[in-house]
């Protein structure tokens, strides 16, 4: 699945991804209306989601290789909320794109197993078993060590798919642990040697290997170590956009053959109509194509600055 | 909530919960048949699930303080299992039973808080707004640091439920990261530090924080020392029984005055029919009665090491 996620980043020429993580409020109220109005309840509000997730892939899957989806912002729905996260995962795949379900799952073996099972693997009935979500990647936090994670490694042997463990993550406080000194190092570090560890026997034929990890964009610095450190980990880089990192921040997350990360945006494109530049140029009922504008808008900066490295990957 | 549950423990004489990690392999064939049999389907395992979990709750709910639902079983089988888990939640509550939902949740701010509202808070609507899940306390992972935390622990505050933070947890790895040495201390202990800084404006009546903390009772020694070091926070033991921890080792989780800790079993109970002594003495269409023989004899089990300490809580 990584050397697919490659492929598709090559192909359109773009290593951002779209995060699908839709709220109500987000959602502009011609669709809200037709679901409920004012008076929407949880199924409405899970299933007007899931049509505005449906006119933001219409509108952006030329142009994009994955779409995250946060699937917190589906369990704010409850059943119904999961229901719209599957279907959305669902659509998305029938337009050929690859998921990322951001789930940051984390448990003791059997309980992992249960987890990944769920998302990248099959659930066993009484005859056979079914796959739920048939994600092709998924995030795991790595706090529990390697019997939390090996379960989801599992599943990428067997299935090809891939995971992205939790290293430097992008929010204000992320140093707080992971950036405590370790015996010779810091927490993240000894977490990236360790996810190094595990990814090796998982390369594929572009260099890559199906255990990646999340690095946020707004730790440039560390983002710059950690891919000299970590050569054949690819990066999920949130953080750009809505959380304040830029498109000079992430660059230190590909290398030099332009490849090795995708940069997740969420609010910044799923929201784009409702902010400056593009609140000016699009109604609410062209929020889709307020998104396309902004993906087409991200690629191009992010295709100049890797060009300004001297980086010119297609 | 921290202090209902005390309430509870006082009242039922029992700090041990039953841990509804249910999967449909625990569920005898007579209630599989009513579901499909060996056709069943994700509705149908789901709906097989509530099942089996209501009949334990009418079996044990007058012995036990809380229930523990391990919510990764229910993602297993999709929007379905997550609908069983919600109802799960709701039938342990309507027989006063408080319910821990065993999330692990862990993510940046503003994601945290839509994990925050769906398990412990409301989702907002167009007017007004749902609970979803409702649930009294949550586990949460701490690897993201305070703000991934925080917006749990405001939930906390303005509706007095309660989380558990993961600190030293039970699995075999466990100590791959929590236990690497970090300035003059462990992490796991300046994890426990941060929880105890969290909880100590959200002390009850009792004397214990809402904040409580996740200690495995398979590492035992870790747990006396966390005890003398958090002594206003509860904790939640997990990995007496199937996990290996036996009475003597949850033993060191408990203050002089025999609060400060639950202890969960899971598959000890539920499969309790499944497993000698019990499957000798109950059949399959006998498994509530055998989970409840099995939750009194933990309740005497640890009720006799806590008076041979010199505790005699109740």
């Amino acid at each position: 699945m990584i050397d697919r996620l490659i492929q598709q980043i090559i192909e359109k020429k773009n290593p951002s991804v779209v995060g699908l993580d839709t709220m109500l409020e987000y959602v502009p109220e011609h669709i809200v209306n037709d679901y409920g109005g004012q008076r929407i309840d949880l199924e409405g509000a899970a299933n007007a989601i899931y049509e505005f997730n449906k006119a933001i892939l219409d509108a952006v899957h030329e142009y994009i290789p994955a779409v995250k989806i946060q699937i917190a912002y589906y369990e704010l729905y409850g059943p119904y909320g999961l229901e719209a996260f599957r279907k959305t995962a669902q659509y998305a795949r029938a337009k050929d794109l690859l998921v990322i379900g951001d789930i940051k799952r984390n448990d003791i073996g059997p309980t992992a197993k249960a987890y990944a099972s769920a998302y990248l693997g099959e659930t066993k009935l009484k005859k056979g078993a079914v796959r739920v979500f048939d994600l092709d990647f998924v995030t795991v936090n790595p706090y529990l060590g390697s019997d939390g994670v090996m379960p989801f490694i599992e599943i990428c042997r067997s299935s090809g798919k891939g995971i992205f463990v939790l290293v430097k993550t992008s929010n204000p406080s992320s140093g707080e642990f992971q950036d405590l000194n370790v015996q010779s190092a810091k927490l993240y570090q000894r977490v990236a040697a360790k996810v190094n560890e595990w990814g090796q026997e998982l390369i594929g034929s572009t260099g890559y290997s199906q255990v990646g990890a999340v690095v946020g964009a707004t730790y440039p610095r560390q983002l710059e170590e950690l891919r000299k450190i970590m050569p054949n980990i690819f990066f999920l880089i949130p953080g750009y956009g809505a959380q304040g990192g830029g498109a000079e921040d992430v660059l230190g997350g590909f290398n030099d053959d332009g490849l090795g990360a995708v940069i997740n945006a969420s609010r910044s494109v799923i929201c784009a109509y409702m902010r400056s530049p593009w609140k000016e140029r699009f109604s609410p009922e062209e929020f889709s194509e307020a998104a396309r504008a902004e993906v087409l808008r991200m690629r191009q900066e992010i295709d100049s600055g890797l060009a300004k490295k001297g980086i010119k990957p297609w």
